[in-house]
């Protein structure tokens, strides 16, 4: 069998509501970029990807004109040899960044091809150690209100969530700390909460929230500085209070066995939409573990469930998909905080293509 | 003053002879990006990047949908304020690849337009060492016979070359060494012969490489392996006989730093049409003078004889333009075996735009 045909989408989907953090500023939408592979046979799998909101269009040429031209008539289940032909053909202008993600979204339509065909949902395909996954659930929230930001987390504890992540990296600690502490207030001590500081701070800044944060047990302090300074972040984890995750922005298995190694992270966060995809997240797992380390996720909860349920080492993972759920047919399910991965075969996101069409972005 | 227009174009250039090198097969085209930016005041800056043939379009889509929306109407000569623009604003989807070879083509726009209007060179303006810039020939050749080999090689010392770089990374290390010993025999003892890999190795095959090549008493061993492995260059470098070039496939200032202060490199090799431009490239160098490193250069020899002319620590200018010659007004004078940086100001560099029209790449 061989594929057949590679159908590539762009699509720019409206926030229910605007997110914001430190890095990002305001955020009214995002990029969608999907890839329907099929083959000979009449098999299917599906991949996607997304941005926050720039990059859609370059990532969709690199898939039409550059990636499909290769794959077309390749054995659609030597996933290696394909990862690698899409590495080295994009190689002089990748090694990361966007030639990355238009991998990724192949690579996840590859899989998912691979566990339709063997009748698998992905968790089980991919190592079925646990469906319950441990779940928190991501509020991107800098511009929120103190008033707003508790009521939007005694929502998500009637939700059913147990465990929760806030933004940090206001101008000045004390807001960040104030802020801290209304969330704390509304959850009590027993819910584990996560901060994320999307890369704002300087080496000594980051040292310095870390030892005020400690007192507001927080459960790890994310993206403290940019993901390009590895012994700033082994300083961050030595000098400060809390254990460091970051990976969301670290596009090569490379990177992530390098701040691993180097002792720069405790939470490894590769997400799998842009780390090289299932092939690459698998890897990172597992370089994560030979170093005693568990493995957490970014973003596109619906992928990262079956990713957390199939490994040995899996931390939380995060939920949130920037609304993707209204264009899905079966949103992620949470049971007393935990999240359930699926039994339908292969990833099991079925995308509500008409709707979708309504949000192609002209290029 | 401000950025009133920027006119972005892509161009597939066929190549005057088929060119191939161990990791990009042979090739037989590439992509040549350029950036038109005008100021409300009616000056102009020209800058370009280039692809071994994939990938333009993307950096295309780039520079028209996500970064001339922010430049235009910015004040121009803050060039360290859109550097940082650019980089954030592509930070999800880039972080290096083919966001920073639209940040460089449009970067080295900006100090085109900078130099233009204070009516300098380049080289004067960036600090003006030496507008006489040691330069080698770059021979991309690896599927070349030996007699071909040798009679390019008699050629660039016909035409006044003093220094020569040729392509090693064949199955065996033996018929490397065949190669290296027939241009020795054409060029003598005395003219500087670098070898280039191009990634080609693993550490060990490297090591191996460099302690036969050292009775070929060989310049520099560029690229011998993947830049993702740096303690792989430092094993390399320290194991081996040889002094190490890389840098062409290195696309952030962190990059660099981490490679040069690991000492896994001996002559960094930033490309300002894919390390961030010229804001990135002289960052570059100064970090490797401050290492008491050299700087050398790869590919698009009419900006960097300008970049090597004006600091104090360049090394040797890789002299191969990819043909892009027959498009500009002005080619690179060789004299003596020298490089000497132009004196017209800006770049210097004036496309032939009727020309490349013709060559205009359909998006």
């Amino acid at each position: 069998m061989s594929i057949s045909s590679i159908q590539a989408g762009l699509y720019r989907i409206p926030l229910p509501v605007t997110l914001s953090d430190s890095t990002h500023g305001e955020m009214t939408n995002f990029e969608l970029i999907t890839v329907r592979l099929e083959t000979n046979s009449g098999e299917e799998g599906v991949g996607f990807t997304y941005t926050t909101g720039m990059g859609g269009a370059a990532i969709l040429s690199l898939i039409e004109r550059e990636l499909t031209p290769v794959l077309l008539d390749s054995e659609e289940d030597r996933i290696e040899r394909l990862w690698e032909t899409m590495w080295w053909r994009l190689h002089y202008v990748g090694r990361g960044g966007l030639a990355v993600f238009a991998i990724s979204a192949i690579d996840i339509a590859l899989w998912d091809l691979k566990a339709r065909r063997e009748n698998k949902p992905l968790w089980r395909l991919l190592g079925g150690h646990d469906p319950r996954v441990l779940a928190y659930i991501g509020g991107i929230d800098l511009h929120f209100t103190l008033e707003e930001l508790q009521r939007q987390t005694a929502m998500n504890l009637e939700t059913g969530f147990k465990a929760i992540k806030m933004k940090v990296g206001l101008p000045r600690l004390r807001e960040d700390l104030d802020r801290v502490a209304a969330i704390r207030e509304v959850i009590g001590d027993n819910i584990p909460l996560m901060v994320d500081a999307n890369m704002r701070w300087s080496v000594e800044e980051a040292i310095r929230a870390s030892r005020s944060l400690v007192e507001h047990n927080i459960f790890w302090l994310e993206e403290p500085t940019i993901p390009d300074d590895v012994p700033g972040h082994v300083r961050i984890a030595r000098e400060g209070q809390l254990p460091i995750a970051t990976g969301e922005n670290m596009h090569t298995l490379y990177e992530f066995r390098r701040m691993i190694e180097a002792g720069g992270v405790s939470f490894p966060e590769p997400d799998v939409s842009n780390c090289g995809g299932i092939t690459v997240w698998l890897k990172v797992a597992h370089v994560a573990e030979a170093h005693n380390l568990p493995v957490t996720s970014h973003g596109v909860h619906d992928l990262h469930v079956h990713l957390l349920a199939a490994v040995p080492n899996a931390s939380y993972l995060e939920v949130h998909g920037f609304g993707l759920e209204r264009f899905i047919t079966h949103p992620l399910t949470i049971e007393d905080g935990m999240a359930i991965a699926p039994d339908r075969p292969g990833h099991g996101v079925s995308f509500d293509w008409q709707a979708l069409e309504t949000l192609r972005e002209p290029t």
